[in-house]
């Protein structure tokens, strides 16, 4: 088999090996640290994104360990033998500070605080990142799907196009995104998400003939039937044989669930195949859709078109995250034994916030999100009055008076999640909770609202005060 | 741990159970069929792909089975306990014809032929397709890089911003596509693939200089260290630091390996770097750039701006096929019990080949590839005269006298992987064996010139022959 289920400790870029390996020989061992978890970009070009992967990093962790195997591996990679002996008995036993899984999230702002030793908190880098960047990235695109869809459902129907085991995490954050089952039974089994599927071309093909392969499929599955409509000819033989088995399903006290369009334009042939339904009677009988579908396509095909499709299918583009393939989020040292730290850099929106920070989310009179705000951790947002921009501080809020909610809370500690494993399902009851105070102009598609997310002037002016003596140093 | 280590059975689209189910109750279940694996599309507008993802996926067909908690799982989403009772002891018994990991692949023609019982061959294609689109898409992404490069060397860096655990294929897959190594030490260990990574800004900022963070690490590792030296200042500080500590090295016998450019204009840094490091004697210092790398950015970097890099880290764009971020690779029914089948739909390219084909290469008089050939599987490619084009067949081509090898081969069989297990890079030595024969003009990234894909006559006929069956059916 192609991964290992209890050691996850190689699953790590070298270098944070190498840099592990380096500070245990130079005597920064315990050396403390805080590193910040957060994105520079929404993806998709959307106002926000939507959290997710947490619960599974927060698993993994658990089991991010070495094995006899992993650490004569890393003997051959010329790691040393003291070094060796301390990984042997490694487990991270830092403390983890996070927003809840399913919130509202924003570019720039700690999505989640990691504090431990130096060691413990640089080899946990690469799982962090390659968990929640791609959960989130995933999570954040079902959601579009889902606003789309005007409230129709959706299910996941990308294992066969999904990166590789990618596949998994995918089809949990795409539930978390609002998906209502997916076709990925494993993932199902794993996350307890409905799973949902019925037949594929090959079944109709491998029939002698289209009405046949109909009718044995819903002798097969009578109160579970969606026929596929477009083996041969949507029009002329695979709806008027998907209504002629639907009758015979009513002979017998059931009812055909629905048919399926999977190519062909999807406006003209669910309007024509509504027509021929509802000629016949039926109602009842649902329209799926899938092929190449995207959030706007679905907007396109409900907005526009009125397309009369219940339910569509959604795959490779939700489960890829296309056309970004990757969230840019970043984990960065913001303090190290008392002292902060920030990152300068060539590019002026690559400089990091140094310090502990905290997060709070303000709401505005109506009881919806207005802004969010990076303080230092030992401040009191109560006695803020200003935050301002991080990069342009002239551009400043005032906040006093304005209802607040801490958005970083322990997640792990103590080598163990702190935290309920909720379904992807309830996650998503959580996302629809947060996005409902979310106001509508940074949820469309089209050049969303900016949510503005601030800074203390005292984390201002730590930042000030730390770029000057970088300049006073070169 | 999220995923199970012996069982695969799950790793699949719940229709194909469903379906599976079908078969078994409605006598189907000895059914003998042919299932052809094809894309439509080269990825990235290219003019071909890399084939890749052969190996893992016949590995894991060997661990294609169900777990005594898998069985339950599927009994509680509705499946029958006589079907439940044959998939405890299911197993994939049939037999696999398949091109050479490596090959150079063109759309529309089968890369691999499944035979086996309609059961066991319908279950495994979510797998199949999961495994073998995502390191395709990949391998002939990486394989865009190394042709951009120049025989320059590059690093998979892209752990991080990998699609979850696809993570581990998509390293295999860039080195299958010419990267030398990765970052990703759990993907190192699985398939033997060379890792490398020395620091990141967090070491930099983890003490109180840059200079000493520089030292420290030089000292830990004298005959492997490349400085990253973007941190604060990549001229007035990182550079001259380098320098001072290339130089220390060399005092105790040691030669600096490289400084890294993370930030910034790549041109314009890695023209200054050169001459700084130049000047103070360090011709032998390697420059190594990364940050949101491709092979159209190497591209301009090389051929347009002659920038001085020795060494790219490529990661996002790389490892997560953007902005494709999937193969368009499909598994269609051509054959059951001796009956030809295709599918006809409503989108013209969407008709397949039906019948049990091969297909062969064919060699022009310079000894470079000319054309391939699908022919029926019963066919004598020495007696095919003339190939044409599947949908325009007035478009044809005398291939009489020309080379030709034969494409498809077993690779497995009797519950067994046929084919030796070969390290990533051998199969890129593969590759550039495999290139080195199609003329230049199929690599270029702009409007590459087809590559032409014809069908023999009698194939021809049979399309012919099963669309007007279809025909007069309705």
């Amino acid at each position: 088999m192609l991964f290992p289920l209890k050691n996850l400790g190689l699953y790590t870029d070298f270098y944070e090996l190498s840099m592990a390996q380096g500070y245990f020989f130079s005597g920064k061992k315990n050396n403390r640290v805080v590193f910040d978890y957060f994105f520079r970009t929404n993806p998709y070009k959307s106002g926000f994104a939507i959290f997710a992967g947490l619960y599974d990093f927060l698993e993994s962790l658990q089991n991010f360990t070495y094995s006899e195997t992993d650490i004569e591996y890393l003997k051959n990679l010329g790691l040393k033998s003291d070094f060796l002996n301390y990984l042997k008995t490694f487990s991270f036993k830092g403390e983890i500070f996070s927003m809840t899984e399913g919130e509202i999230v924003f570019p720039n702002e700690p999505v989640l605080r990691v504090e431990g030793d130096i060691i413990e908190c640089q080899l946990i880098e690469s799982l962090l990142l390659n968990v929640l960047n791609f959960e989130t990235l995933i999570a954040t695109k079902a959601y579009r799907v889902w606003l789309a869809s005007g409230g129709r459902v959706f299910s996941d129907f990308g294992l066969r196009r999904a990166q590789g085991f990618g596949a998994l995490f995918a089809s949990r954050a795409a539930v978390i995104g609002g998906a209502s089952s997916t076709s990925n039974v494993l993932a199902g089994k794993l996350f307890n998400i409905p799973v949902s599927g019925t037949q594929a071309h090959s079944w109709i093909q491998s029939f002698d003939n289209e009405l046949e392969a109909f009718r044995v499929y819903a002798e097969n599955n009578p109160d579970n039937t969606i026929l596929l409509v477009d083996t041969y000819d949507t029009i002329k033989s695979g709806i008027p044989y998907a209504v002629k088995v639907a009758k015979e399903l009513e002979e017998k006290g059931h009812q055909l669930k629905g048919i399926r369009l999977d190519s062909g334009d999807l406006a003209y042939f669910s309007k024509k195949a509504r027509k021929m339904l509802d000629d016949a009677g039926l109602k009842y009988v649902k329209i799926i859709a899938s092929n190449q579908l995207n959030e706007l396509v679905i907007q396109s095909l409900i907005q526009e078109q009125k397309a009369p499709i219940d339910v569509f299918g959604v795959g490779t583009e939700m489960v890829t995250g296309k056309p970004d393939a990757a969230l840019d989020g970043v984990y960065k040292l913001a303090w190290i034994d008392g002292q902060p730290k920030m990152k300068v850099s060539e590019n002026i929106e690559k400089v990091t916030l140094p310090g502990i920070k905290n997060v709070f989310r303000l709401y505005d009179h109506e009881g919806n999100f207005y802004r969010d705000a990076i303080l230092l951790s030992n401040q009191d947002i109560n006695e803020v009055d200003t935050i301002c921009h991080p990069v342009y501080p002239e551009k400043s809020t005032q906040i006093s008076g304005l209802k607040s909610e801490e958005l970083l809370k322990v997640v792990y500690s103590d080598q163990t999640v702190q935290i309920d494993k909720n379904n992807p399902s309830e996650i998503f009851e959580y996302v629809k909770s947060r996005a409902e105070k979310l106001p509508d102009e940074h949820k469309r598609f089209v050049s969303p609202h900016i949510y503005k997310v601030g800074i203390s002037k005292e984390l201002l002016g730590l930042k000030n005060k730390l770029l000057g003596n970088y300049k006073n140093k070169f």
